[in-house]
């Protein structure tokens, strides 16, 4: 039984989501379809390649991943279908492939398919659900469409290494208001080794001088940071809201320094 | 694999929405269950109907919708399932079936099922469910209850043709403040033909003089109108917020003027 | 096919839902995963009992519900595996089993399965996943752990009986604003029996002297008392907001005065 995911911007009150999972079960009635989310800000692909990058490995191997953000066809965004990691990928190459991936996919094809209708503005429910479809139906993704070389590359800010330190910056603030810094636990860990190390932001006004396993190991309302479950430095309140109490916002400084 | 979907006001917060999808599955336990959407405006059944109109199509024959918005038994709203375009419709004749439907549904069956409990407030969880599930294992409308002749009229603001302009008013407003204008493609295209003709609305302080085919034709920021997925005419901006930046709310008034 | 419920405070626009879903599609593609509800509000284990409590039953028996909310274990909080009402539970033992059961479960286990990651932040995903598809494969729950005497106590404020009056308090506002008062349908009869009696709140401010059966028995706008649809009595307005309108929030007292 295939796997389609939707990820778009659509929300949830509207007539978009519903129409895609018609246009899906009509041709496939037996897919299992999993929102990854809807409430993605409109058009933002860094907050859409966030949430899916950090869980369609969790899906089977041949999961099938519709992206409904920024997905107009144009000159410089074409509609197409990528294959990378075991998973398919159908969505506008407008940069979030490249944000979403990590290395070179094992296949991008630029669509051929044709529109179901006359209307340009929902290729979702016209164009990526009868190509999910037809990768859900076990068909071959070389049907689809022409091979090209490469994707749209974008990407985000990434941390500097600067003598013993890491310069980094807040990458994403989930709904807890917990902090997403772009340091890896294995940036951290090569660069800190066994040194001491402070994790300064604001100035130097909060400054943090250990990695704890979880919220509770600091007492309700304390600030912590520790590694996220996707393996990234994490700055939080236990049981509290730390973006908005610390002031952090999306790009704001975060630094490492190793002493 | 029978599919039921769910359209309601219930909200996405408390026992109402696994309730009924528990009603379900403890009776048919491989229902395909899908929501359009549980955030209605309460007891809007205009919301409502706009997006369960938009979307019933896609789905393939044979779904049952259940309708939870204004749900509750009353002398004027009896509980009535409706067959219609190979699709089946459950709830409260309150005006919504007659919003959902163009022209005669082929039978109105008015509900004798008995409910599952002495409460009245639910009977989406204590009645539609069970009788989704009748009409999922393949049962006969027929036995759910007896036939009426008429569903409770009721009707959205026509827009009305006068000389050769065409008087519309705005009809929905989707997430992304994009504006619906009650002015199907059809009646755009017999009245205009090939003139010129220009969109008019807040007293013509915003004057639009064609139809594009996707928001990327005009740059990022600006207006324009065309015909969105669904048929009807759309006033948006491209990654704006038309309805909030242009002043526009449910029943203003937009014109088609021809020259 | 089994099914497996998932009830959180992680809201709809991060990637914790998808992965979750992820974790548990890979281990049993079979599985159909409904979505209690994600918008708890955070660490609000009240809030998640009521809606879980007020919902699970309607589900088949074997029905797995994993519960995300303050799920982090800790010395006070195991994760366990409750058996009860032929219904599995899944979480962490942090008060809110007592809330949602009533009685002693048949089972109580305390989870001894490896997690997954060596992150501790996110034990849906990276534990109780796997527990839920192991019980989803008909393995036996015996094998999950060790059996405990008890769950950790929590119960809310309950109803005093005083002489022949009855003094509650307001448990659960719903998201139309009605209000859920902790005065179960058979308390109230058994205590009021064919007496008369009054409603009383906002220091007798607002007094109710009947019980009608549907919001619908009440003109639009004005204010009722009923029976919800989980037997719990209720204060609403006909299609209005009785909680903002009236006054009422959480744990605001509510009495039955018996004459």
């Amino acid at each position: 039984m295939p796997i389609i995911t939707l990820t778009s911007d659509w929300g949830l009150s509207d007539h978009y989501v519903a129409s895609v999972k018609g246009a899906i079960l009509r041709r496939v009635p037996d897919a299992t379809i999993i929102d990854i989310t809807h409430l993605v800000r409109h058009f933002d692909i860094k907050h859409a390649s966030f949430v899916l990058r950090n869980s369609f490995r969790q899906f089977p191997e041949g999961t099938i991943h519709i992206i409904g953000i920024d997905s107009i066809e144009s000159k410089n965004h074409q509609h197409v279908v990528v294959y990378a990691e075991g998973h398919y990928f159908i969505g506008a190459d407008n940069g979030i492939f490249s944000l979403i991936l990590d290395g070179t996919p094992d296949k991008i094809i630029s669509l051929e398919v044709l529109q179901d209708t006359g209307y340009y503005t929902f290729p979702s429910r016209d164009r990526f659900a009868k190509v999910a479809c037809h990768l859900a139906e076990g068909k071959s993704i070389d049907e689809l469409g022409s091979p090209i070389p490469a994707l749209v590359p974008k990407s985000l800010y990434q941390p500097v290494t600067e003598g013993n330190n890491i310069l980094g910056r807040v990458m994403y603030i989930d709904s807890y208001h917990n902090v997403f810094v772009n340091i890896s636990e294995k940036l951290f860990r090569d660069t800190v080794q066994n040194r001491h190390f402070t994790i300064n932001f604001r100035r130097d006004s909060y400054i943090i001088s250990n990695i704890v396993k979880a919220y509770g190991d600091v007492p309700e309302g304390e600030m912590c940071a520790l590694f996220a479950s996707n393996g990234i430095l994490q700055i939080a309140i236990n049981q509290g809201k730390a973006a908005s109490l610390l002031g952090l916002t999306i790009d704001y400084p975060v630094n490492v320094v190793v002493r």
